[in-house]
């Protein structure tokens, strides 16, 4: 039987919204618009749209009038009820309350606030300004869009058996990826895609692929949306922009210096066990664990984002040891272009070691390399990024400075602040 | 959203019928029955199924109980008023009104007839005894329900992720047939699949699958139930099973030598053009060929079922070359055991010698091999036969003695009879 209902439905809505919720987003999204809200809820900031791929031009694939009813649409969405009582009432991380009140109240009153868009050189210009807690909301629903409007223009021309062929062979290669990853011994290992995801059914789709096939080896998804609606368990703790704007926002070289410490100083007053995460490589991982204040020896966990992802595991075991503490207590997170063989490679090399989770992303939910031709719906490394605060740039330096941004003289002043030597460079793979 | 009608409505119908129509069978069986209800309607024959393929227990795979209750279900059917209009009306073969009135008010009259159901060693003795053309109306669906509930059985105890990617990769494996058979020139190829078929709901994708990837090439389906639903051609002309009867109702060795003539003298009072296809290797094409009557030659095609199809089909050219006849205008019709390398090794072979039509079965309909364990889901090879007509058993000696049948004393009179020499055997694909 046809569901005419749901037709008419689908019919009606009128743009065919890619993102449906705010809550459709990462987790570690509102645990920071939290932290950002307690501590600078008034600062100015700028997210900017940067395509790392430029040979995808996104410009002549999306059409901006598509575009715009996109970021249009989403700026009309607000906390629905449910997702506000789940929100408030679930348990995150093993905790209730997560969200304060007060936060809470704030979020329920948001609507995003008003994006810039341009096109130049076949890419969109896309940025966004606002106080701090609200326009960082905008970054992952942003790429998003972003990315599914491209799927969605590749596909547009494909006949029906084509694409349920296209979503067969996609299939096929999720559930093969799960299959090999099932015998892996104490994987751990979470669904971190909903950034650059193919579409928001196909995460979905993936999520459940890994319910079903890893059981208890599959601990979750970054996606709230996703978390709540499938019962499992909402993951991610904090990222690079909270280092970057802190860092920004930093008067003198010396605030400069300890800014990124701040930012977990601050995070410790709210958060701990399994969401005490550093993630060290926002100005390079050896300058940083060389010079950070003894008590983040305790914290449970290092996430390593960028660089030789062995290296940085090895750099981590290494500092817990010079601070005394053990290193199979310990919890290093991978989180950096993953697929099967990197993560069962990794798994084994670290084995009785540490202990180690998996930030799976794009080539989980992305991962439809060679499915069409010329391969148009292979992924690409679009990324939304903070990129001034209070009229000031913000900075990255990372772990391979193929992902480095900012001003080439604050660049500089940055490496001479942090103290960083030579950097192997690294390609970005998504 | 969830279409709960189809929900409760699946759930209600009692045992999830396999097969749901009367007309959800092969084309030709239609064909022939009208043919045996004009011309033998009183003939008492007895069908019986066997399975060649004998390390595939039946018996222990499928639970008794399910088996009656599809036989049964079957025996509740009768023709619906579209599917009775569909008959009456619709144009078969480029011509209306293809079933008479006498039939058509007959087979709206129609109730399959009781069957017998015992299991012995592992395997189902199933038989069917009735007139004629009520009886040989159980052939197709008997097969399609002990197949499908083969499937059933075998997937059971498989999660619903498993399930989905187990179809996803059989899509992937038909549409990859469909994409390498696009560009053979000249590609007329039809789906012979309802007996042995996975599933009615796969047997229905598959011919979408056709339709969309081959186009004109697709030429239709045998099955009158998705032809009318899907608006393609229902294809299919006629089978052993008549000169079999025929030749058993013979009273003497001299009506037994023209009793296959006899049944195409038949069947020309009621067909021409693509209808005249000559199915040639019930008693061994060489021999049948050879002791042919000259009108034969004028017919337009010959059906290739057994033995090695490229000597088949150069009989066939011989044949109309020795009767005065240009093979380019003539057609066969190859439909035993192909697959994609034999469908494209015979177009090239015969391109501009003979024009070429493909009737592909199970290997469309039910090509599961090698995606579950043990093989659990790899077609088998089931056939449903007359085996007996008013008291005297039946023979088939086939261009391939593996697809022999009939008791031993009468196999050799029949050779005899119709003057066969050695043979060559073949494995017996499906």
């Amino acid at each position: 039987m046809v569901d005419i209902a749901s037709r008419v439905y689908n019919h009606k809505w009128k743009i065919d919204p890619i993102v449906r919720s705010l809550i459709d987003t990462d987790f570690y999204k509102l645990l920071m618009c939290q932290s950002v809200f307690r501590n600078h809820r008034d600062a100015n900031v700028t997210f900017s749209l940067i395509n790392r791929s430029k040979k995808v031009r996104l410009a002549d694939i999306i059409d901006e009038g598509e575009l715009r009813e996109q970021l249009d649409h989403m700026r009309s969405l607000s906390l629905s009820r449910g997702e506000s009582t789940w929100l408030r009432g679930n348990m995150f991380y093993g905790k209730r309350q997560m969200f304060r009140s007060d936060f809470m109240e704030w979020f329920e009153g948001l609507r995003l606030p008003p994006y810039h868009l341009e096109k130049r050189d076949g890419q969109y210009e896309l940025t966004f300004e606002g106080t701090w807690p609200e326009v960082m909301l905008w970054e992952v629903p942003a790429l998003a869009i972003l990315v599914e409007l491209r799927s969605r223009a590749v596909m547009s021309d494909m006949g029906r058996f084509e694409l349920q062929v296209l979503y067969a062979r996609a299939m096929t290669k999720v559930w093969e990826k799960v299959e090999e990853l099932r015998p892996v011994e104490n994987l751990r290992i979470a669904d971190f895609g909903t950034r650059r995801r193919h579409s928001f059914l196909w995460q979905d789709w993936c999520v459940q692929a890994m319910q079903e096939g890893l059981a208890q080896k599959f601990v979750g998804t970054s996606n709230c949306l996703i978390a709540m609606r499938r019962e499992v368990e909402a993951i991610g703790t904090n990222a690079h922009e909270l280092p970057m704007v802190y860092s920004a926002l930093a008067e003198t070289d010396k605030e400069l210096r300890v800014a990124p410490y701040k930012v977990l100083e601050d995070w410790q007053e709210e958060h701990e066990g399994n969401l005490r995460i550093i993630l060290p490589d926002t100005y390079g991982t050896s300058s940083f664990l060389r010079q950070a204040p003894d008590w983040l020896a305790s914290w449970t966990g290092i996430r390593i984002d960028s660089g030789d992802p062995e290296t940085g595991a090895e750099t981590a075991i290494q500092w817990w040891k010079d601070r005394g503490e053990d290193p199979r207590e310990k919890l290093v997170i991978f989180s950096d272009g993953l697929d099967v063989a990197k993560i069962k490679e990794l798994s084994a090399k670290f084995a009785g070691r540490v202990r180690v989770s998996f930030g799976w992303g794009t080539l989980l939910t992305n991962d439809f390399r060679g499915l069409v031709a010329d391969d148009g719906l292979a992924p690409f490394s679009l990324v939304c990024k903070a990129v001034e605060a209070n009229g000031k740039p913000t900075v990255k330096l990372s772990d391979n400075p193929n992902k480095a941004m900012g001003p080439l003289d604050e660049i500089e002043r940055y490496k001479r602040v942090f103290d960083i030597g030579a950097q192997q460079k690294f390609d970005v793979i998504v």
